[in-house]
């Protein structure tokens, strides 16, 4: 399969998580038809409220890399980046195996 | 949405992660056919050879709690647990807030 799966997590300022949802929900609308997107969904932990969390599965990192220049992705990135507490954290990437559901 | 995202890891003693890894992408197969279940996903991080990733979404933290119970699925877990460098972590938890691909 050796397909892509990054798990990340963006920390908003106090008071900005739903918005800072809200911009990667719409990111999400916009990468689901890039080549090579199989998920991305958007999260919230209880125990964190003031961060979001992505998780991606692309068919290659390649495919992930190349959804950051789609239209209007830069924009909404661009919109994100003054509501985050500092800067993003690394991701965790995985190689996927195999398994279920994509 | 508010479905539930689980990111689990289980670390193998060393030798045996392709082993793990086997019967974890077996119990996939079987959680697949669960209800609820919509993502059940195998993975390793090259930085951690002997670890094995999961990642898992379902409709509800019920229906994950439920797949447990599946039949084969006790069976390997059986097998699993003497693979295990220590008892399992606990997962991340989140609750899905929206996305795409699932």
């Amino acid at each position: 399969m050796n397909k892509y799966l990054l798990n990340g997590k963006l920390t908003a300022k106090p008071g900005h998580q739903e918005a800072l949802a809200a911009i990667l929900l719409q990111a999400s609308e916009l990468v689901a038809t890039a080549k090579g997107c199989r998920l991305y969904v958007i999260g919230q932990n209880p125990d964190d409220p003031h961060s979001v969390y992505i998780t991606e599965i692309w068919d290659s990192k390649a495919d992930h890399d190349q959804s950051l220049k789609v239209e209007g992705v830069r924009e909404l990135i661009s919109q994100a980046m003054p509501l985050l507490d500092g800067p993003p954290a690394k991701g965790q990437e995985l190689e996927l195996l195999g398994g279920a559901g994509i």
